[in-house]
């Protein structure tokens, strides 16, 4: 079996019961939002990591939770927050206290029902497997949450490219924005 | 035109040509170190430190350059450096040094001809569009080097499925090592 | 007012109440546990931080929590978690999280009521003003934790030395692991 | 011998070199800048992300480079590049890019005629012992660059404090931009 063709098919899978045009809605709101702040731990952690310095490039006004200079989130500020399981306990608690903020939350999970998914405003609905292996996920030859974190990184790049769309802004304008210090 | 599927189709094109049993051979490579380093910056970076948490899941000892606990680097050790144009400053010149010393490079870039290809052991290809929209390079709808960071990541994850069929190390024994603190 | 002799007066006024018999108490457990976990938040997260690299470069096996290659926590293990108010949500649950696991906790704290030192086997009091301005706290000039950040470094880095001591890795020794790839 | 007290006085010693008429020179040039932007290495490039957190506490823009969210630096940016020999590749790399590009760089040092000092518009000389341990370095009983670690913290927050006083900003003010997602 060849492995890259077995996994790209198991992303298409997973990725045919994401709707585009819930990803246009998300993409609007990442562009009325005053300030956007991304939240995850590991792998997927990353991949939100990954958004957030793209969304940098395209001219967005973003942060990282954790990371050195990210302020304190406010009213019309948007958390992006993700978790394979919905579970993870420092996602879902800043979650919530966003929420409590009155600022609105897009949670990237496998699970509907999760609690990082109740503190959401907006749930996209990755439903790829996750390290748990419930019973209803998607089979997947890869270990833990490799498939989500695949899943959520393309998802995030199309958002990416939605936002571009909306905010006009182009290859060079994003160029010019890219660390010059590397 | 939906995005995810022209993305989906963009990844294929690319990763059609890259051969899996090069991926093999780099997986035998990653099993006979000592130790392994990544090192990378912005984006791609972010796709090796995924890479590197999923090679300690699966029992590797693996360092990410820069990381506050990653020790000085020895004979014996393996670098895995990523930079797409193979041009990025920090990245070559880490991979020179690790060279000077006798340790293996794999470099995982667009540019087989570029100083990171030229200061490595082994050049993992990976032919997509980069930030710098050469000439030759694939046309793509994503801005700056999305599509190379997707392969990567795809690359990556691959190595981790071959690495862990060398190294025996199932689901169970790397759920066990995820980390418990969050 | 000159203001560097003022701040190393308010330094010395709260490290006069550090024990140094509790830190070689401590530098003992240090020695003797099979890894060291690190945790923190914010600028006294940095202090953690800078703490876990100088105890690799003296030989230690060291981790911070939420870096990329951090492992699962186990049996044998012990952390140290720092909170200036001792109420930080992620620090106190993952102490919580470590000390039910039967590993050692030593909190680094200003409030050795809190939470956090609930959680801790070992709580080290430095008693510092925090960003809280209880009314007990000492006065200082400076705005919010920094006066406990500028402690809790030097109680880390007073912990190194007498770690060093303990296991007798000289500076070259030390210099040998700093990292060769910066 | 009482360890604090032996490092207290070290810390004195070194310090007592520093004029803060020169630091209340610095903390014009922070308030002037457009944007700050910090860089550094190993420990003491985590004094540089502290530095730049309480910065943003005391309402500055400020990056820290490498970074996920930091963008390309320009005209009328200001760098704050950290390096106890230095020498240290990528800081003096970034320093020497960044005054090319006509913005000012403040260097912090203990060789104001090292590479780092070269690239420098501002060189702030902190005369403590490196892990090079040169002939003319001040004695210490402490492992490496620790000494100047120190120095380097107090130096930076002796900075935010002359800052404070140049922008007016209040306790209570830095209380509302820390982060309250933690």
């Amino acid at each position: 079996m060849l492995l890259i063709p077995t996994i790209i098919k198991e992303i298409e899978t997973v990725l045919s019961q994401v709707k585009e045009n819930q990803l246009q809605n998300i993409a609007g709101q990442l562009q009325k939002a005053k300030r956007i702040f991304v939240n995850g731990e590991g792998r997927s952690g990353l991949m939100a990591k990954s958004f957030a310095m793209r969304l940098m490039h395209l001219g967005a006004t973003v942060y990282v939770v954790g990371e050195t200079i990210t302020p304190s989130i406010e009213e019309g500020d948007l958390l992006v927050a993700i978790s394979g399981s919905g579970t993870t306990k420092n996602v879902v608690w800043t979650a919530e206290k966003t929420n409590s903020l009155g600022c609105s939350v897009v949670a990237v999970t496998t699970n509907p029902e999760s609690a990082l998914a109740q503190a959401a405003t907006t749930v996209l609905h990755v439903p790829a497997a996750t390290k748990y292996r419930r019973e209803n996920e998607l089979k997947t030859i890869q270990p833990l949450g490799s498939l989500f974190d695949q899943c959520a990184h393309l998802v995030f790049d199309t958002l990416c490219l939605l936002y571009s769309a909306l905010t006009q802004v182009d290859h060079d304008a994003a160029f010019g924005r890219h660390s010059n210090l590397e």
